[in-house]
């Protein structure tokens, strides 16, 4: 690949994004997709009147991105809470360590790369673009000092960022956990695992345990319910009175009566559970069912305590002899609760959780095994033997090359959108307690599984290591990755602009739902905003998506500098389109608070090892000892700086 | 090696242990010893009167292997403290579960392997000890059920008894945590890395902090004073005071008066720290030493509360934003805490930590390397290379015998005896504040050191391994233990007639102290019960080797189950010999509270999953699938049950 086919390619991806965007920025003034580009909005019930038939709303227009770019980060804060600034912080700090890598690479490692041979240079646009990375740099060349510089530069000023995004996050976190609204939730305590008798009932049990040990600050408790006929016939009913707001209301897109339905539910969904036994019979009004609910008890209870001091302490300390009895957590929020999962026995998790690991492992090692395998059923004489009618169509050239140049990557695209759905299903059999709990334990699975069959899959598939027995030897890895890692790079360039730019056009274009919403519209002749469901970001595939970007742009960066560009532009303009999302598109009913900045700083403290350890036999390679020896403290130093961020700010 | 060479050897060692045991129980009964072997009656002002001088005195006598296996655990538990229950609760599960093993292999597995293949066989006394190995078996022999069903024997009742060992000892740890008798450490806090601020004092601090946030419990608190002027001044006032009671009293052994000295010792050492500034000032009379001790606060305090739930609350909870600063937790009781380890920087701890694990491990992977060196010294020509004068002695046979037999094996021994010390450098420099930590903590480095160094080095050094490349492949891994292992069998065994077995007699002569002892009475010419120096059980020494006995039987058992007889022999001497010296010899100052089990827990379940990947490289090697097959799930189990008992005792 040369530099102008680069270009081509890059003209086209661009070309795509500002048509995408183009078709967005209309797309959003039509009434009829409000649904699917203003949701928060809707829910929270502020929409624009309807703009009259008038030329203006054809003609694409940037205000989307002036919006999102104006829009401060006490709104983003106040809009999409705190994960969503995290998220976006995230964009923020990659964009600063890669404009700091492009301005080292691009100045002094892509000279000495490009010079790095004594060859008679062609003109650029036809030169290749391996002679832009480090295998250009003659063997035993003393320029490696600039590799190792750009090296130095890029890892010190990353720990530094990422120190003081830490930093910044932790006390946003704190202030979040001090200065949030009084909440139920601050003052109730989950208890698991109540120990079962004979003699009484489970909240009997509680209430007895807890006017013992906890006299001065107990206030209450509440038992949870296995969802039995009672919960059923409430969601039932739930979902009849929805329907018939959404058939009985105005069509003239009046969607103030939404909110009702939509909070409705879910606090509903609190009250219900939490309020005494007594309401649920007074709603009910069926003698019988009293019956039924005391049978569902489950050995699990809210606790209620009259100060938060009182509940944080109760939630923190061992309250039985035996530490799988009597377990205590502070309890989610209410929205954040999963309530299927509270009745799992405590005694199952640990089970369920290694079970969960396992089968994530495998499914990540397996997962490109029957991807091949029906890959390889889609060949031409497979199909046309086992559709022998299509044998006339398949003959002709045009089908031909579509199938065997389309039909291979589309299979892979459409087994890629099922694994978020598959590790989110694998969490929820883990057993969380809180939506963003399983949120959060879907994107560590979900990043580890994007590392694996993107990252490496790539490397060890298109390098000789195939061949060679990857264990042969430990101390051979980094020779390997480096050698593999540069021949790699131009695929990487090219992952970045169509992978990378693609996905941020589909995020705001929202081409699933938006199809929902023309199907409906003009197939079903449904009218109005028939709001069928909430969508709250969806980090789990984001922030992996991201965090890949910044693998790939660290372990690249001082190899094959030209990706950097590239990725900086990806960065920007994810920071755009997020922002333009979080304000418009997606609801956080729920949120984590900010934990997943955790995973965030791990996997940038893995990249740089990585890259690191892939400089290290680049110069192993290059036959330079210095550039080598310098190196290894380099490594060390990143590890002993993430030990002490882990001891600074994890506990909190 | 035969059988009759073995049995002679096995002959040998229990005569030498039959002659030290006698010899133990004479010397015993003089009274120039008594301050050897009677340490723990000394300390605590019981001892007997002297005998006359009569026959009784020089008869050997079992009374003392008696007395040790009539007393109840209830005495241990009052004289040794928990730990010393634990450690012999160690001796009893691997009496217990050999016993079991014993059974089983020696009337199923030694048959099959003896008979395995058609042989003539010899005379039993003079086969070859090779026969009654697993080695002997053929392969694809269907007799390889017998081992697998040992193997699955050994492992299930090893858990089984694990389980029940691990819930004992919690209930007594948590019998030993609540039925104690009060003491100040219960309500005491121990706050390190108090901020510094320029207006106010530490002390100033500590006290604001904890009337703002503990206005209800907090009672009072103690700086921890840096050891200045003052505290040198007191050791040695302490010393002097010391040495003149040894020298004035009454040299007829009298030791009614050493405890004075003794608990006075270890008493004002608390009380000197944790009385007011004031009673300090009060003993000194010297108004300028107030100033020099305000100077050298540390910024770490003991923090007393009025109840001990609010002592456990402030040791448990995160006390500010930053959780390296005020940094809680309960305080050791006061003989246990180690005083000059207090006034380390918290900041530095997770460096120190850090930097001894590197630093021991690569003392365990390099410890070899100069002794072998030193061994290559002692070479003959070498030695008369460098002294020329010691030719003609060199030269004689006998001499010469003598120094290339046993002067390896003596340089290696007094190198090994460096390795506890070393590693309770190692821990000493991890800074921990108590004593009992630092023993735990060299603990698990010796335990680390001993596997790699008796079990793995013999055994790659001892077979084919050391020419291949070990990292070779991991599938290999097990197929080439099982190659190695059976041929060390008959290696394992001597050890542990040997090594075992002479430790037990150098552990109940107490060779060292017995030989300071007569050094002092026959040539120093001092006279009486000159203690100089309190034992505690050396813990971090006796239990890695206990376990690695417990390491050698497991792996050895069904590959040779001839080590059987022996291991058990040595368990039940072990468990008499240790418990005459925890109620003669150590005295137990301070301790865990049980907190060696879990090492133990660890190292127990490590063993049987090691022995049960040897199996299956055996089973390997000898192409049985069935055999193979029935050993995955076994090593699953076993994970799966140590995970359990992680989840159910390890927060105890």
């Amino acid at each position: 690949m040369d530099i102008s086919a680069l270009l081509t390619s890059a003209g086209i991806n661009i070309g795509i994004c500002v048509v995408l965007f183009s078709l967005y920025s209309i797309l959003r003034k039509q009434p009829s997709n409000v649904s699917v580009y203003f949701g928060r909005r809707i829910a929270s019930g502020r929409t624009r009147r309807n703009d009259p038939y008038c030329f203006e709303r054809f003609v694409p227009s940037p205000s989307w991105i002036l919006k999102a770019w104006e829009t401060s980060e006490e709104e983003i804060l106040a809009i999409g809470g705190m994960d969503a600034v995290v998220f976006l912080r995230i964009l923020v700090f990659s964009i600063r360590i890669f404009s700091i890598a492009a301005v080292i690479c691009i100045f002094l490692v892509l000279p000495v790369n490009y010079y790095g041979q004594e060859m008679h240079h062609k003109e650029i646009p036809s030169e290749e673009l391996e002679v832009f990375t480090i295998g250009n740099v003659k063997e035993g060349s003393t320029w490696l000092w600039a590799h190792c510089l750009a090296l130095y530069v890029i890892c010190c000023s990353a720990s530094v960022l990422l120190y003081f995004e830490y930093k910044s996050i932790t006390k946003m976190r704190l202030s979040h956990i001090t200065r949030s609204a009084p909440n139920p939730s601050h003052f109730t305590v989950l208890v698991r695992s109540i120990p079962w008798s004979q003699e009484e009932s489970y909240s009997e049990t509680v209430k007895k345990f807890f006017t013992n040990y906890y006299a001065s600050s107990y206030m209450s408790h509440q038992m949870v319910y296995r969802s039995g006929t009672v919960q059923k016939l409430m969601s039932d009913a739930e979902k009849m009175y929805k329907m018939f707001k959404t058939v009985a209301v105005d069509p003239t897109c009046n969607p103030k009566l939404m909110p009702c339905g939509f909070c409705g539910e879910s606090t509903s969904d609190f009250k219900i559970l939490s309020s005494e036994v007594d309401s649920v019979k007074g709603k009910m009004n069926l003698g019988d069912l009293e019956l039924a609910t005391e049978k569902k008890e489950c050995a699990a209870a809210f606790v209620f305590f009259k100060t938060r001091y009182a509940a944080d302490v109760a939630a923190d300390v061992l309250q039985s002899s035996n530490p799988m009895l009597w377990v205590t957590e502070l309890a989610p929020e209410p929205y954040d609760i999963l309530w299927s999962n509270l009745c799992i026995p405590y005694r199952q998790l640990w089970i369920r959780k290694i079970a969960t690991l396992i089968a994530a492992i495998v499914f990540m090692f397996v997962f490109l095994i029957p991807v091949t395998f029906i890959q390889g059923l889609t060949q031409l004489d497979q199909l046309s033997q086992t559709f022998p009618f299509l044998k006339g169509i398949l003959q002709k050239p045009f089908v031909n090359q579509l199938l065997t140049g389309y039909l291979p990557s589309v299979i892979l695209i459409a087994f890629l959108y099922t694994v978020p759905p598959t590790m989110m299903l694998f969490s929820v059999v883990e057993g969380p307690i809180s939506r963003s709990g399983r949120k959060k334990s879907a994107c560590i699975k979900v990043l580890y599984f994007t590392i694996w069959n993107v990252f490496f899959v790539n490397i060890l598939s298109g390098s000789v290591i195939r061949q060679l027995n990857v264990f042969s030897s430990v101390r051979d890895v980094p020779k390997q990755l480096a050698k593999a890692v540069p021949t790699q790079a131009s695929f990487f360039m090219t992952y970045v602009l169509s992978s990378g730019w693609a996905s941020l056009s589909c995020e705001v274009m929202q081409l699933f739902p938006l199809l929902c919403n023309m199907f409906k519209t003009f197939v079903l002749r449904m009218k109005g905003d028939s709001y069928d469901g909430t969508l709250s970001f969806p980090y789990h595939t984001e922030i992996p998506k991201v965090l890949l970007f910044g693998l790939l742009g660290f372990t690249c960066s001082i190899m094959a500098p030209l990706i950097i560009p590239f990725l900086l532009m990806y960065f920007f303009l994810a920071y755009l389109v997020y922002r333009n999302q979080i304000l418009n598109v997606y609801i956080s009913k729920y949120e984590s608070g900010g934990q997943f900045w955790p995973i965030v700083h791990n996997t940038t403290i893995f990249s740089l090892v990585l890259t690191q350890i892939i400089a290290l036999g680049v110069f192993g390679i290059k036959q330079s000892p210095v550039a080598t020896g310098f190196t290894i403290p380099l490594i060390i130093c990143t590890l002993l700086f993430n030990e002490f961020c882990r001891q600074r700010f994890y506990p909190i």
